[in-house]
């Protein structure tokens, strides 16, 4: 038995409420090296035979654990259990393929002893089941399909606050990095019917608050619409329309920094040490300055920090009180005054987790089931407990899809197995709600990343829609639309008919049309890999009654089934090059 | 190599601040089966070369990674490092013994390859040192030893509030769960003396607040000092004493569950569910009763959540707004009125998370420095990430050198091997102020568990006060009190000469200023295991410059030193049988 790979960690996600009653528990062992696993668990005062000493022994009850996902190193056990009381302890047993038999506890790794069970020795605890401290996905999160919309490139409703220099609407150009083209709210009002007609019921926004540059990372005034984009009446109504279509609608909140044309940051940089915001910021010297570049976004000596090197985006102190209350007062005002439904949240990682359990509980307050996506590009355990984010855009899980369909940088075996490893980084109801983008405003377009191959793209497309988590189109793609690293990927919306692939917007509606119509399976049942044939690239898996085959080879596969609901270049029984095909 | 070993998890004890810019990076893999292990890592936004795409190359650093502490399956590496820009990338390269070369990272194992360290794959990533974060521990904790004191059994100064039926206070007879002596807190005033002799400077009191039992575990009133013990005065005065001469003062509160004595279960008993405090608790089907059994401690069928199956116990519902309010106000209440410097948490493990975040936070805004003490049996992680408490009651680690050295039961090598274990669960500045309890009033005294053996007691006490953490001295272990599970280790305090043991006192004196005296070095300082020689019973171990070895079998063994701080049974150059020696 491979004792030194044997993990387990309580209260995390090997050990969690799943739901109000029902615990989820998970161990960690070598690839291919045991065979079975028992839990074996009771209330953690409930002894039998009390009266004497010698025979008095612990009331358990034991549970085969289920063998689960596996990658190339490790394999995973699963159970789920409860109890009356509402608290447990718990021990494994563990047989290897070789026989050996061993019990895994709080202690470590022992040879199997009955009196070791009997006596309860170092169980584990899950101490008590609350409910608060449970994590917890918002259920309408695992019904939507997300619209990722660019608002200064989507579209444009009104002229008249067109910022100065406005160039004309296009989706060929390549737009530089100080361009303007115009897009605004009016214009996705104007086109709400596009996402109804698409079938989308969610819109991440990037950043529509007062901000210099196009992109409004850089906010101004996070209570001022842009005023490029409209005005606070004009975002009511986009609410309102998008609400009545029931489309729920997400902001982006970029807490991490500030934008340096900022009434604060302008102030400390007029008042230095003196300003009333000197502490707003992390300054490490004063003054605080910097020797301009000829990259704008550069900066080797500035005295304060910034978000990467950028000077025009001062990082803000969030462990000050008065910057928590102005940050939580933003938070709390675009819930309370218009309803949003959901937070994405810039740069998240590098801001402190005692202001996010804080934003959290702002966000909780104002608005039930409110959904909070935390910008995190690499393992993100430690926002993801229940009390932080409800979930991160999930490109750790994503890039393995692309890099094995697309870019052939990895195995179909190296995809499943860094599928499964971020599988195995959260709790089920995380992944259930996990942000599964393909594309944003910070990557390559995917029709670009594969070279302009559509049948490629709506391969990895579909292979995303059925995994778990909720997808998102980044506006444009169901038009296929292409671009390059940012800022080539935020090109024009193609609102012109010739500009517009309609076989694509068709496939995307079908696509959109399926992930509903097979929510409740793509959301909650298990992912079971079935054939991971790297050699002739054929991918087989399950979700719950759902098969799915992906040909990712050359040659067609043959598959069988009759009961088929979408499929992609298949012939007969044979999936071609780039093909897939769902059924029952 | 042995990759499925092979694990880190970033911000958590694998990856945290120690200090304000340092980091602790820590790395566990197979047992002998790694070489080293070298750490890259630099600022993740940091690149040299950006012109060419092909050149382009992350800018990093190299540290050579310290092979720390070994358990019976797993060795840890660690190493402390730091990046101006509070930010950091890392990944782990990894060389076996068999020469195998990998590299670790956030997306799992990999083959060598410069060009995976040069393009930055998947680095792991700590994304900002951010202070109010980082887990911090009270320097005093580290320079304390402690004294626990079981009000009802330490001295009785003052007659007149003795509870009725009050028996005559003598450390011989075995007390019954229901007996009374009389001790209260004008007793402890009067022998703080004894306390400023022994040296310690902490007083952990089991709980002194208005209470039914004699033990005070089930609370009738939070804000009254207990009518036998004394009143709110004395309580004072004992705390300014305590403070004159130097010594913390930390109270127990009993926060899980409230005693069924109390204001609010009587008004639940007397209205059920038209209480004002129905949803106080835990009530799972009304009437809120259960039926009385021959043991007073025990029922079977009460319809409300206990502590264990105690119905006089009954469990808060601490996720009720209003329940939160009274307990952070009496949290709050004794630290401002009283200046107390710590809480101890009764059964805190049942608590919610949620909850004592906010207990934290209150205690922190009411005393710098606070220090916040949960009752935690197993392994303890998920509370003490820097947000709720400074440390645990430490007994899973203590019963490791209780199970070597006392009762035989684990080898010297199964001992390092679980010691070991409990100090790579948590961070360094964790493990400082961890509470290393040999003996309290929940478990069997020392002396008894040693069968009276008080060369075995002074032995294993010394190898406790050498541990990373603290000790306590639970009250009259000084004195060579005896006594078996609870109740009978709550015997009254010796105080009569003849039923003291002197030698034990003078050993006691000894220890506890050596611990005075190298607090730093037994705070800070690696432990290093030399020797661990299970079969001739020899263990040799450093704390810095401090060499210690420790005689657990028969035969003497011989040590080469001359320069000796403190020893027991040691003739010449021969530790004998349960003897020790400390040298430089």
């Amino acid at each position: 038995m491979n004792k030194a790979a044997i993990y387990h960690r309580p209260e995390s996600e090997f050990a969690y409420l799943y739901s109000k009653e029902n615990m989820h528990i998970r161990i960690q062992v070598a690839h291919e090296d045991i065979a079975s696993v028992s839990l074996v668990y009771g209330d953690p005062y409930r002894w039998e035979n009390t009266q004497n000493p010698e025979l008095q022994s612990w009331k358990s009850m034991v549970v085969e654990m289920t063998k689960g996902l596996s990658t190339s190193v490790n394999d995973y056990f699963e159970a789920e259990v409860s109890v009356p009381t509402k608290r447990m302890d718990y021990l494994f047993v563990l047989t290897a393929i070789d026989g050996e038999k061993s019990i895994y506890t709080d202690q470590g790794v022992m040879p199997f002893s009955e009196e070791l069970l009997t006596k309860k020795y170092a169980a584990f605890r899950f101490p008590y089941f609350h409910e608060t401290d449970r994590a917890k996905a918002p259920e309408w999160v695992k019904k939507t399909v997300w619209y990722q919309i660019f608002p200064e490139r989507f579209a444009n409703g009104d002229k008249s606050n067109d910022p100065e220099g406005v160039k004309e609407w296009n989706s060929v150009e390549n737009p530089d990095r100080q361009d303007f083209y115009g897009g605004d709210l009016q214009g996705v009002i104007e086109h709400l019917d596009h996402l109804t007609e698409l079938g989308v019921n969610g819109i991440y926004f990037t950043p529509i608050f007062q901000a210099h540059s196009n992109h409004k990372y850089d906010t101004e005034d996070y209570l001022e619409i842009d005023k490029n984009f409209g005005d606070k009446k004009v975002f009511k109504t986009l609410i309102e329309e998008a609400h009545a279509r029931g489309i729920k609608v997400m902001l982006d909140a970029v807490f991490n920094h500030i934008g340096d044309t900022s009434v604060q940051w302008q102030d400390v940089l007029k008042n230095q040490e003196k300003s009333k915001y000197a502490d707003w910021f992390h300054v490490n010297s004063w003054p605080a300055a910097y020797t301009p570049m000829d990259d704008f976004e550069n900066s080797e000596d500035a005295t304060y920090d910034t978000f990467a090197f950028t000077p025009h985006m001062p990082k803000l102190n969030t462990a000050n009180a008065e910057v928590q209350d102005y940050l939580l007062h933003i938070a709390d005002y675009w819930i309370r005054e218009f309803d949003i439904d959901a937070w994405r949240l810039d740069v998240a990682d590098e801001v402190d987790h005692a202001f996010w359990k804080k934003f959290r509980q702002t966000c909780d307050s104002a608005k039930e089931d409110f959904y909070i996506l935390g910008e995190v590009w690499h393992s993100a355990q430690p926002w993801l407990g229940g009390d932080e984010f409800s979930a991160v855009m999930n490109y750790a899980y994503t890039n393995a899809i692309t890099d094995a369909l697309v870019k052939k940088t990895l195995t179909l075996e190296q995809m499943v197995s860094a599928i499964n490893t971020q599988l195995m980084l959260y709790r089920k109801q995380t992944n259930q709600v996990m942000f599964n983008v393909l594309d944003s405003h910070d990557t390559p377009r995917i029709l670009t990343v594969a070279k302009g191959n559509k049948n490629l793209m709506k391969q990895v497309e579909m292979f995303t829609y059925l995994q778990p988590g909720v997808p998102c189109i980044y506006y444009g793609d169901e038009y296929a639309l292409t671009g390059d690293m940012d800022p080539d990927c935020r090109k024009c919306m193609p609102w012109e008919k010739e500009e517009q692939d309609e076989d694509m917007f068709a496939f995307f509606k079908k696509i959109v049309a399926f992930r509903h119509e097979y929510a409740e399976t793509l959301s909650g049942a298990a992912l079971t890999w079935k054939i991971i044939d790297g050699k002739n690239g054929i991918v087989k898996f399950e979700r719950g009654d759902l098969k799915a085959i992906f040909n990712i080879g050359e040659r067609p596969a043959y598959f069988v089934g009759d009961n088929i609901i979408l499929s992609h270049l298949v012939e007969g029984k044979n999936v071609g090059q780039f093909g897939f095909v769902v059924y029952k």
